[in-house]
């Protein structure tokens, strides 16, 4: 089959692997039928994580069972599932705790399980999934998803589910004002889970007309362009004096966590899912003296994919609109690419 | 009067003030029935904080309105009052979302208010209170309540509140497991506020006798003595392999704030009340891997009184117990030794 393969900064290829097989009981085999690019895939595209050797990537997924291990009761050949972007058991403490991100058996897309063997990466023909009846959601009394719906779907291995985690981890309710900081498809996202959620004001931080356009689309009552001090004024008199109640920081760099802290009321919550990548710690004292509120991780997509879905399927939230692009498997190349120069939202790839 | 004035790190003595008077038409003057020691109080003791110049400390304190401004309604001449640890207006944004202790007006006793003039430490006979109206509780139907009364009453100034505000903060609800760090007064009351939230299990960390007596007494199933690893091992181990949902760090050290934090399970809440005296900041990777929340603060005890003070006027919580030595205000330098020492958990002062 063909597979998409990080070997370095900047160096992504499409090559033939071997097709994957059950090796496990608990195995399932699926064909892709859709995957895409994450934000945090860029992180070692630029070389801001090292790529020790030539790795599998991608951990967003959807497709069609093509073959079932002889413990999985669950799923059936040609079950639509989603892949939530880790492997979980859905039994140890973590799991029952609903944070299967910390999953006694976690195991990432393309990086091998417990047992030792290989699973394949999300952004190629096929995966196999390891503890699959835990991991995989079936999609009920759909065989083969249009596009649209497709779209949907997929948002929910990650960007729509991680949204959501930062909306929770935010104390987003109803009446709640909201900043996002991070105009990405997470932060997207965001906006709309807050919408979602029944926030009564969301304001996005975002310089870029189309993303702006988008946020609005899903919810957004207000747009603030600046950024620093200057950003954090703005929001102070677009809600009549005070700062936010939530505050949804979705990229992961010390300016953005910074943007994000100073934009929460004495009291309020920041939510955070931007991947960490350095530089940045909790000033403590700060948050004593505020009494804000810091939450937020790995989004347990698991644990948050029925009830996504559900929505979904009712048609009531269309996360899928953050693809604005999408290109054949082979181009995963020009996806990187895309997504790296900010002239794409998000890609989404057709194996 | 006579009043507790600090005049350096060891140098607490008892001197003659002018006694209050009503200076604006909010105030009242409270004539102090008790007041006492906060574990915080020792900061500027040991020389942790510095002291720049004389000033009236104490910052707890129950007692009986003699004197009312014309424009106070809510208070008369008798009334039994307990006083939070802070001045608020309770009409500012912070304070209408139950925020009290960042309110636009805050201002602390012993220090000034907005309009310049000069507040009482709570240490002394009498204090004049700014914006008296919304920053003092009154307590209903009782004139002169007795000394268990009054020790109850006066934890609500502060300890009390504050125990209750590191429960909220590490979300305690029914069936939680829960971890307090610090047996001083505040952890002993998070102990009991986290009983009265409903905690199933609920580990006191402590390694003195009498305050392991009372945290049982207050509610604790599990004492653990051993700190560091040690503890965390511990922990997990009577917890049946997992660490504890709900973690309270009631002390603000370095050390307290890692043991705490390596108690927490992923997904569950650290909350902490200790004033952070450096040395700690929190790393976000970890939180972000753990998904390990945190907050907490300075405790909004204005926004807690009505509600503690419902049951200890029903007799359901006596978080008073924390006062093992009652002293005369006159020895206040013997009561801060007496903590610093910690041969007391807490003195109470009679005026």
């Amino acid at each position: 089959m063909r597979a998409t393969i990080i070997h370095g900064p900047g160096d992504i290829r499409v090559e033939d692997r071997d097709y994957p097989t059950l090796q496990l009981p608990t195995d399932v085999v699926v064909k892709v039928t859709a995957s895409c690019v994450c934000g945090s895939d860029l992180w070692p595209y630029r070389g801001v994580r090292s790529t020790r050797k030539p790795s599998a990537i991608g951990h967003e997924f959807v497709g069609v069972v093509e073959s079932v291990g002889e413990d999985v009761t669950g799923l059936a050949e040609g079950d639509f599932v989603i892949a939530p972007f880790v492997v979980s058991c859905g039994e140890c403490p973590q799991c029952l705790n609903g944070v299967t991100v910390a999953c006694d058996f976690l195991a990432g897309w393309g990086g091998r399980d417990k047992a030792g063997f290989r699973i394949d990466g999300g952004q190629g023909q096929a995966v196999r999934v390891p503890l699959a009846e835990s991991t995989l959601v079936k999609v009920p009394d759909v065989a083969e998803p249009d596009a649209e719906l497709t779209a949907n779907l997929l948002t929910l291995s990650d960007v729509m589910a991680t949204g959501h985690h930062a909306a929770l981890a935010a104390k987003v309710a109803p009446g709640r004002t909201v900043v996002v900081v991070g105009d990405g498809a997470v932060g997207l996202c965001g906006v709309l889970a807050a919408k979602r959620l029944g926030a009564e004001r969301i304001i996005a931080m975002s310089r870029h007309a189309d993303r702006q356009a988008l946020a609005r689309e899903f919810g957004a009552t207000d747009i603030v362009a600046e950024r620093g001090d200057g950003g954090v004024a703005k929001v102070r008199e677009l809600l009549g004096g005070v700062l936010a109640d939530s505050v949804l920081e979705c990229v992961g760099t010390k300016e953005s966590m910074e943007q994000a802290l100073h934009c929460v009321r004495p009291g309020g919550a920041l939510g955070f899912v931007g991947v960490p990548t350095g530089g940045s710690e909790v000033p403590l004292r700060y948050l004593f003296d505020s009494n804000v509120s810091i939450a937020g991780g790995m989004a347990p997509a698991r644990t948050y994919i029925p009830e996504l879905l559900a929505d979904v399927l009712a048609g009531t939230i269309n996360p899928g609109r953050v693809f604005d692009s999408v290109m054949p498997l082979e181009e995963a190349p020009e996806a990187y690419k895309a997504m790296d120069e900010r002239r794409a939202i998000k890609v989404l790839l057709k194996p």
